[in-house]
Order: C-alpha cells, then sequence, then structure tokens
C-alpha cells in the first residue's frame, strides 16, 4: 500500500492563502507570492520540487474549497496531466450537483479514514497524496494519517488568510527532516512523519 | 549605524516555546525540541548557525519573560559570554525591584522605538539583536524595524505554546531569502527584510 503525502505550500507565518480566497481569487488577497516557485521565473530546485509533488502519486485527496477551486472556471483542464490523471477524492458533507469536469471526481461523504482507504485502493502501489486546504491537512496530520510531509516555505509573512495549523490539544508531533532545498521562491521542506508508536 | 536582526527558534506551526512555559520550564511542555540544534548533538550547520547568531551583536533587546528566564535561577552565566557581553535592554512596563545578574540589563519602558534607538547606540557599528520572546519579535517585526530575520524551524508540530505570529491587518511583508541551511534537528532560515518603500 502506498504512503499518504501531504504537499503543501505555506507562508512563514503559516497561511496557506491569504485573507478573502475565493473562486476568481484561490490564493486570497497578497496570497500570489505562495505560489512564485510554482508559476514564477522558476530555479531547478523549484522544477525538482514541482516534479517531485506529483511523480507517483496514484490519487488525490482534497476538501471541497479545494474542489471548488480546481472544477471552478479558472480551475485545471487535461492538459495540466502529463501522464496519467490520478483518482481524486474529494471529502465534503454535500456533494454538488453539478460538476464542470464530469468524471474526474470521487466524493466522499464519511470522513478522512474512510476517503483515505478508498483512496489507497485506487492508487494501489502508488502513493497518496493530500493536497488541501489547510483544514483537510491538518486533520489528516493530527489524526497521525500523513507519512510525509513536505512544506514548501515561502518568504513572506502575510498576516491573515487559511491557517495550515492551528492550536491542538494533541500531543507534539515529532518529524524526521529527509531533505531541505531552497530557492528564492521557497524553501522546500520534506520530512517523514514517524508512526505514532516510534515518536 | 548596525542592523537590527530578529533571531529565534519556532516550530514548524510557528510556536516559540510550548505551553505551559515558566521559569523552570522555559520552553513549555514538550519544547525543549526546539533547542536541540544548540544543546543537541550539533551537526557543522548548527554550530555555523549559532557562532552566527552571537557575532557582531553589540546589543540585545528583550522582552520582560525572556529577561525572567535569563535572569532566573537556571539563567545565564558570565560563563556564557566566550567574547565582550553585549548591552542589553529590557521592554517592560515595570522593572523589577531585584535583578540576580546585577548590571547587566537597561530596563525601556517607553516602547520598541525607543528601546530600538537605545540598543543601536550602544552597539554603536555593530548589530542589535531581537532575541524574543514571540511577542516583542513580532511587534519588531510588524512595525517595520527589523533589518535581518533568522529563524531557525525546528523539525516538531508542537500544536500549542507561545507563537511567533499572530494574525494581523497589516500588509503582507516580503522576504528576501539569503541563505538556508538545514539539519536533522533545524532548518535555519536567514532572510532580508526590505525597507516598506521596497517591498
Amino acid at each position: 500500500m502506498g504512503r499518504a503525502l501531504l504537499d503543501i505550500t505555506m507562508s512563514l507565518d503559516g497561511f496557506v492563502t491569504g485573507p478573502g480566497a475565493d473562486l476568481s481569487h484561490g490564493l486570497g488577497i497578497g496570497g500570489e507570492p505562495l505560489h512564485d516557485w510554482i508559476v514564477g521565473e522558476q530555479e531547478d530546485a523549484d522544477r525538482m520540487a514541482l516534479d517531485r509533488t506529483m511523480a507517483g502519486i496514484g490519487a488525490v485527496l482534497m476538501g471541497r474549497r479545494t474542489f471548488d477551486l480546481i472544477d471552478g472556471p479558472h480551475g485545471w483542464s487535461a492538459d495540466d496531466f502529463r501522464g496519467e490523471r490520478p483518482a481524486i477524492f474529494v471529502l465534503t458533507s454535500s456533494p454538488p450537483s453539478r460538476v464542470r469536469l464530469d468524471g474526474w471526481f470521487t466524493f466522499v461523504t464519511d470522513g478522512i479514514g474512510p476517503a483515505l482507504k478508498l483512496a489507497q485502493d485506487a492508487a494501489g502501489a502508488q502513493d497518496v497524496m493530500i493536497m488541501g486546504g489547510g483544514h483537510l491537512c491538518r486533520q489528516y496530520l493530527y489524526a497521525g494519517l500523513v507519512d510525509e510531509l513536505r512544506v514548501h516555505v515561502a518568504p513572506i509573512v502575510l498576516g491573515d488568510g487559511t491557517p495550515l495549523f492551528e492550536r491542538t490539544t494533541l500531543d507534539p508531533i515529532r518529524l524526521v527532516p529527509r531533505e531541505t532545498t531552497s530557492t528564492r521562491h521557497a524553501t522546500h521542506l520534506t520530512y517523514d512523519v514517524p508512526d505514532r508508536e516510534q515518536r
């Protein structure tokens, strides 16, 4: 069974979007620099990080707002996939009545555990990527269901927006740094997340 | 005039201590791994980051709780300084009636701007280091008074504690990455903070 990877970009102060994120401003007010490492003039380490983001991914998990963006007018198209398109699972309490990218998505309403199970079954030997938003990511992280954490830290203090983390009474999570690369657009951090027993 | 450097360690989720930090547990519950890069089995990049932390520093600025720790029973001693001890300025609304390290500290009660001015005068051509806690650091950062930001990101998600950042309605602060090194104990990030006009 493949691993569960969490791969997300945040500001130094921990926001994955600026404030006021909506369908036409997915990254919120002032949040565009978060993705300079993806859409800007990439350095080699940015390209390598991006190549790795989708490498070996057999299924993707996302929350409802991330789906709304991706299925929205400024969202994804078939051209966004060089190789095979992974299975995409959307966690939501209320599946949408209409979908632009018909047939791309499977909607899951019974929680993060079952959704991960479905995604891992679909991915086979490949990995599952948890791609956002912040709320879904931290649910998986705090539940101990993430095997590898990739955080791209953009060089900006946003001050407000959608947080990746939040205060929690759970035990601290020790991470094992595996690789760090850095460019003028982002610091790409990769950590292994040990199983709870091993922490 | 020297620059104002902010140099602090935080968890990946932005806490500079765990919860319940007090005089006998300066790093709070579960917060000890924050300082593994300082007191643990250091790698070369940890040693270099630590050497640089105090290099060329002519004065230090700290908040009241940081002073309480440093002047407390588990705090600093003269042995902690290989070279000359920098001038130390403590921002507080109520200076303490007794000080263990007599003569080490100057207490400033009229705000972060005047305190920085005093520290810069004392430092001469050398730099001023803003060393904590989180509240003082973000006041200086958000006020646009920091020239260089050094954040040591420890590989841990603490979940609770003293935050370095907080939500603010101020404009985002673009940073210019200058150097990143990484060990199993910490990722050492160094950013220039451009003047507001240049952001």
